[in-house]
């Protein structure tokens, strides 16, 4: 992958009504920004590293939209930088006026440190976080392809809210046979997905093993950590991963499958747990 | 609104084949919750209230999946508080045991004070902030049903990574006859609408008026508080405004558009912009 690539490019493996071939595919590009007010971190966002020039752009919204500054000529440079392996660091440096005005807000800024897009624990060293604390992942089951199709249209029936907003993502937790175990709406998409792990856990469930927990819209680095967490082995989604998505169920031996409809799926990391 | 609900009415204009009716719409519930561990808040996160037992549910998976927690057992309680206004607060009580073993855990979430969902600031006393923190929104200008139903055809024409991998949001910013300045594509939402609003900054436009704000997916607290930082009078969705999205564009005085379609769209705030 080029650095501001838009999309990172993946073997996955299409199932069409029950027959599988690898194809090539393109996922939409997620790495983790680092936004620094010179020396000192501001926020660690999930984002899509490019056009050329969007870490900046970012940056500069970031800066105006979390009221750290005011106008653009207090910024006096934007700076890119990279570091080692997943990490990406932009440098804002304000005029010292902006600095001194504003050295609250940064503090504040700071001090919430702010998480944009995904959100939770961010960036390289926080990935080999969750792989000290996670458990190793079990899932020691397979569910068959027609069940894992329905999938989608036994959440939506079950979904009391969407129909009257359109503006609720669904979460839901179902068995490898297609039971479903338990099902919550949020409009953010990791709420709904806290709440279904939570229930389970509420209920003594944790690991959440046999399972697959489906997503109504797209699968990310803070899902895929969120299923880590609660031992969840199966990931499914009804629309797009994003590339470290992807990354994250190779890395922790987490099937993931997306664009999930009926008779047709994209695999994008362990087929091995599809069978029948 | 009771409280645990999912959804709050509002009254609402349709614009169909440019004819306008007052209708009455179900908006997905858009509120802050603030999570405690004892006495000491851990993360505000916003979220749909319901149904009930949802908050618990929430709080005690946020813990799992965030490593405060390993199991169930180490949760004595968690009692959900409510207290004035928009805040909701629910205090997790854990074990003696869990608060030993967690500290630092603990301590490094308060510090990062993670926000799930919509990120930035949240909670009541922060829509206060953002109050101050806006100049007043200008927008003196209309735009045209006709216009505004061509934008998303615009908006999907100029993306070039979206049909390659289903996984981009985009934002864009529109001139109020329609002409496109500027479109950022990013895995999270909250980023691209940071990037046109960056693009428009350091090319010396903020105010950023008058311009339509146009986002392909949901809107949000916190696309609306991005606009209002910015000086947006105008924002347009793809898809469903939150509750909380059609309050902020009450209270700052921002055009808020959703469903927007060809020949059609809700206007959840401020028709007056739209005419011709």
């Amino acid at each position: 992958m080029n650095p501001g690539d838009l999309s990172t490019s993946r073997r996955i493996v299409q199932i069409r009504d029950g027959v599988a071939n690898e194809a090539d595919d393109r996922l939409a590009t997620e790495e983790p920004l680092e936004i620094r007010i010179g020396k000192e971190p501001l926020a660690i966002t999930m984002r899509t590293p490019g056009p050329p020039g969007s870490d900046a752009d970012l940056a500069a919204g970031f800066c105006l939209t979390e009221g750290i500054i005011e106008r653009g000529e207090e910024i006096e440079s934007i700076e890119p930088c990279k570091i080692a392996d997943y990490g990406n660091v932009v440098i804002v440096t304000l005029t010292d006026d902006a600095m001194t005005h504003r050295r609250e807000q940064i503090a504040c800024g700071k001090r919430e440190m702010y998480m944009s897009s995904s959100c939770g624990l961010c960036g390289k060293q926080s990935i080999d976080r969750i792989e000290k604390a996670i458990k190793p992942i079990v899932g020691r089951f397979t569910v068959s392809p027609q069940t894992l199709s329905s999938l989608p249209d036994r959440m939506r029936a079950a979904q009391s809210t969407f129909e009257a907003t359109g503006g609720l993502h669904a979460a839901a937790l179902f068995t490898p046979t297609g039971e479903l175990r338990v099902l919550r709406e949020d409009v953010g998409r990791h709420n709904a997905v806290d709440k279904v792990i939570g229930a389970a856990l509420l209920d003594g469930q944790v690991p959440i093993d046999p399972a697959i927990l489906l997503v109504s819209g797209r699968s990310s680095f803070e899902i895929m950590q969120k299923a880590a967490m609660a031992g969840i082995a199966f990931v499914a989604a009804v629309s797009a991963p994003s590339s470290l998505a992807a990354e994250m169920a190779e890395r922790f031996g987490i099937t993931l499958v997306g664009f999930l409809r009926p008779g047709r799926m994209n695999v994008y990391h362990d087929r091995g747990r599809i069978a029948g």
